[in-house]
């Protein structure tokens, strides 16, 4: 069943199916990571996209004009229109119907400075494939390999991919990011306690950069239990 | 000119010529990250062992009984020696003099369950080749990759690598390793305070392992300014 959440950004709403999914810190923190190097001349593709969050989180939070959001499954990309079209962003975003995997078809290629992605996490595991779910959680419709292999077509030369990611799958993203030249520069890990590990990690990789990495400072999400830290307040606007 | 210096570990001394190298913190963590997995049982190699640093660590944190380091420089790999014997280890340890880059030759195939390696961080910038402290802090007598080759060569299937090295170097400490089947399983960044990008990075890779990794909890050096941190007093011994 549909519901209509806030977005908690710019007064902006977005419709959310709990039985898919709903967005969660993840697409948060990612908006966050890219948005500093989003802006009015800077056209954005997020694959993915799902609800299309990050391209709402992006149009609250910068002032980026060309927003695109890709999702293959229909009824989702119909909803992502859907909340584009509630928040009167019609003319920042564009949702789009459609398999990264065919990205030689978009007609996209080296158009985009920034991309941006939230892909499935779970390599492999027990799912079902049909399953609304599980292809947004599982590499069911597309693979690590596919979501690299897109990004580094879709970008510009020194265009930046932004990815939030397990760090599980750490030594993948590397090593399939080298092989479609989009080399990591930028990497924040995520830890739900400063005493424990991390549980996401967000990257920036640039299209075509050479080898120079910085690991930045721990993200930490909770100060102690059931708080959350400063930056994580800050981020979500808890403190304003 | 050398020295002989308190290892803050089991009574050992090392000797050491500051107009060469001194071992630093990166080599405390280092034993530190590999000691739980070193036992009476456990066949050590420390490659681009300088002082034998590592070697000597590791006999004064564990039972190990058979720990070897390897150092190309003869005069450093002599240091060494004199170290062992200084300390009564050279039941324990062996220092040997060699390049590790002929690793086929040293008849070691398949024989160690642990290699460790604090290897030279710079892959370029300005050095005097023939200068002892570049060579230890240069790629100058060997890479990253063939640290990588000689420890999958020297290592049992399912054998350890513990590696320190700057963050910097992640991506090829990654691609590298999986080329040759050392797969990362544990990472730790080390930062100099809670809110600074990490200087070091811990690593352990399993030789023929599976992709599962962890990114353990931050390591921070200092709680504030010339104020080491619990972990690391511990470390030291500093609380004792």
């Amino acid at each position: 069943m549909e519901r209509i959440d806030d977005l908690q950004c710019h007064g902006y709403r977005i419709i959310q199916n709990p039985d898919w999914f709903c967005f969660g810190m993840d697409a948060v923190l990612l908006s966050e990571y890219a948005r500093s190097f989003v802006n009015a001349s800077t056209p954005v593709m997020d694959l993915c996209t799902g609800s299309g969050v990050i391209p709402l989180l992006l149009a609250g939070k910068t002032d980026a004009v060309e927003l695109h959001g890709m999702e293959i499954q229909p009824e989702i990309s119909d909803m992502a229109r859907r909340s584009v079209a509630l928040n009167d962003l019609t003319d920042r975003i564009t949702i789009e119907t459609g398999d990264l995997r065919a990205y030689r078809e978009t007609g996209y290629n080296a158009h985009f400075k920034v991309v941006t992605v939230n892909p499935p996490y779970m390599k492999s595991g027990l799912y079902n494939a049909s399953d609304r779910k599980s292809i947004a959680r599982h590499e069911v419709l597309c693979t690590l390999e596919d979501v690299m292999a897109a990004a580094s077509y879709l970008l510009k030369s020194n265009g930046r991919l932004f990815m939030v990611h397990r760090p599980e799958r750490l030594a993948d993203i590397v090593t399939l990011g080298r092989k479609y030249h989009l080399e990591p520069k930028r990497m924040r890990f995520v830890h739900p306690y400063i005493g424990s590990s991390a549980n996401m990690v967000l990257l920036e990789a640039v299209k075509g950069g050479g080898v120079q990495l910085t690991v930045e400072k721990p993200l930490i999400v909770y100060r102690e239990r059931q708080m959350f830290s400063d930056e994580i307040r800050e981020i979500y606007g808890f403190s304003r």
